[in-house]
């Protein structure tokens, strides 16, 4: 990926970083790269993410599915990391295979996601790390009832991955499937590079060599500068943004196949920067379609928020036909890409006439080695946020008290955290 | 909608809004509420929104589809208010007919929503009201060649939504197709109650009734007294925490069948409030989904948010098949719906036992009558807040510019916006 900041200058936009604050900040981003470097070698925990490109064995992820490789259908049952990376890679790419993300326990939505599957010819791709996890167990077991129910054998049908133990690793035993290792040391938002991102990817027939190359070329430009490295230069303007009150960071593909990946963003971002009451909040957002929904506030509303567009130079295109309207005639000599094309540059534009920060990401095309580069991209820029914040990037504790809580209310043990739900406040204004 | 405003009082959560305050508070409310009257009563620009439920005739709607009544799919091309309300009522109740929405220009997706889909059977409903919109006449020219270029005549299967005069409505006079109007003073956000929102419901076979029915008893709540009226209780509480540091408002619903409304909640609130450097930034976010996503940030991220929950208090449910496994017993006791219900539950507790302030929305149940009474209450809500941060809420001034710079690129006339687009400052670091 190509980053281009030059609209997150203070002589642009306010907030904004002028060139002598990131000269400076590029001495903290030399330190942080050290560290990174230090934890990538000793394959610390978190760190160890960046290493994927050349840990992860697509020929593996291949064999493994190979009992489903001709599926017309596949569910893949996850939630969070477990679900997000493989859904932004399946959803950016085209492919004969129809893919369905069970990564929700709402009842109606689940019943109306397996309805008209072609069960006997669907495949289960399973996916927690602790093998505990609630709404997957609970959706897993939902599903090979449905199986069951259809009269087809689920055992010949599922992909596991999970960790080196626990209940899913257990039940993969028994049933003898082929089963995957979430890899140690990179926790599920880090992991769309490793078996939990690339199981779906390798059933719909996607190119895995290319996802991986695209990583390792993007973490070639690893370097001690910012100015030397995109993702570097991604994640140290957010980072500079939001201490200068941009405590909001809009990311907004003008591509419609990479929605998903907008919220693997979210939750990259949210989930390892969010501690220590810091963290800069993402915003998932789409062009062109929000230009008409956000753009008002992110003109012409509080100056909290850097946008990031993300654009590709090369794509399908679509011609629009003349009209005999004559208020019309100009679209007529155009296409939809061209359309798309100078709706962006307009609203880049729009932005910086108001004086808001944005930043350009840019990628070739959407395609299997881009993708493998902007995830990459897009994890190397989060850890070296995380650095310059100082927060701990790889955890996320503030998640368990609601797991607890939630399996004391289901009777799953003694949870004091269930005890509170009881206490709640209440100030009721009934219709 | 029942509203609960418990978590957000300053002795639960910082920031959070003190009784005191509330009672202070309340006396600007009854002036707001005053202004709104007035408003209603004279059919003032905006206001007059809130008078949908009795100026709107489901029988006018119902007439204009019954052409296509029985569409096994319908092509909705509108951009915007024009799609999100819509959209909402659609994906929110089940119906037999597929519902596709052209509210992006993207080539690659535009021609993937178009084929396959059986267009001797499909309707198309196209909406603007201004009749320009480049999106939607964009996409309206390729869909009707698509039509053409399949032997259908699109003419007998379209029906078109737009204002007085216009190329649009040129355009249905000419060959005489069915035609609704955008009605007067009705700001695209706020147009869901109207044919903008409805006309899709209506082909979808939704009870228009009811909708209307169960806006008209919110409506019927709307007094001078946040105390008495759920929707107000919800602009001023929500303005009551942005103006104590809550910049940011989650819209989190436990319902999959809701996650096109959070995209609407975020449009009438970004759009109408997003102005004067004010306005709250909407985050759309969906439970349980985002508890593996979002929810660190949201309990351990910067006090910079209000989280507010939509939950039902009744709705279908699955049970969850008992297990072997002996950790996962405790699924196998419950349903999917009492997991989705845990959840919510553990979600709320754990972020009012960190001091982070959150409010509860109750609906009954999602049928047409509840959603009639949430979006009608939102909109309320909206312009309560609108009155009480002092904005126009009912312009957008911000998109203009854009839209000029667009059109300028497109060589569909002369503006000065589009010169600004060569001017970029640029600060590159390429791979």
């Amino acid at each position: 990926m190509d980053v281009d900041i030059g609209n997150a200058l203070a002589s642009v936009a306010s907030p904004g970083v002028s060139r002598d604050s990131l000269e400076r900040l590029d001495e903290q981003v030399a330190d942080a790269h050290e560290r990174i470097e230090t934890g990538m070698a000793e394959g610390e925990h978190g760190y160890a993410a960046l290493n994927l490109p050349e840990r992860t064995d697509p020929d593996e992820i291949r064999a493994a599915v190979e009992p489903v490789a001709d599926a017309e259908a596949l569910i893949t049952v996850g939630i969070g990391g477990s679900a997000l990376g493989a859904a932004t890679i399946t959803d950016a790419l085209d492919s004969d295979t129809e893919t369905v993300y069970l990564d929700n326990v709402d009842p109606a939505w689940v019943s109306n996601r397996l309805e008209g599957l072609p069960l006997e010819n669907t495949a289960i791709n399973v996916v927690s790390r602790s093998g505990t996890t609630a709404e997957t167990l609970a959706n897993f077991l939902v599903v090979r009832e449905a199986f069951e129910d259809a009269g087809v054998d689920w055992t010949e049908r599922t992909i596991v991955t999970t960790g080196d133990s626990g209940p899913l690793r257990d039940l993969s035993d028994r049933h003898d499937l082929p089963s995957l290792k979430v890899p140690d040391g990179v926790p599920g938002r880090f992991s769309a590079l490793s078996a939990v991102g690339m199981v779906a990817a390798a059933v719909c027939g996607h190119d895995l060599e290319a996802l991986l190359e695209g990583a390792a070329a993007e973490a070639e430009t690893l370097t001690g500068s910012l100015f030397d490295c995109p993702a570097y230069a991604y994640g140290a303007t957010a980072y500079a943004l939001d201490a200068r009150g941009a405590g909001m960071n809009a990311m907004v593909p003008y591509a419609e196949s990479l929605e998903t990946y907008s919220e693997w963003f979210a939750q990259l971002w949210a989930e390892s920067l969010g501690k220590d009451d810091l963290g800069q909040t993402p915003l998932r957002a789409l062009g062109v379609t929000d230009q008409h929904s956000q753009l008002q506030l992110y003109r012409a509303g509080p100056r909290d928020k850097v946008v990031t567009f993300v654009t590709t130079r090369e794509s399908e295109d679509r011609s629009i036909p003349a009209t005999e309207v004559e208020d019309l005639a100009y679209l007529g000599d155009a296409s939809l890409g061209e359309l798309l094309e100078a709706e962006f540059e307009a609203t880049e534009a729009s932005l910086a006439a108001a004086g808001r920060p944005n930043v350009r990401v840019e990628l070739e095309r959407v395609d299997e080695y881009e993708l493998g580069g902007l995830l990459y991209g897009m994890e190397a820029a989060c850890v070296l946020a995380g650095e310059l914040y100082g927060v701990n990037t790889f955890e996320q504790p503030a998640v368990e008290w609601a797991k607890n809580a939630t399996r004391g209310l289901l009777g799953g043990g003694e949870f004091e955290e269930a005890e509170a739900v009881a206490e709640k406040t209440e100030l009721r204004i009934e219709q």
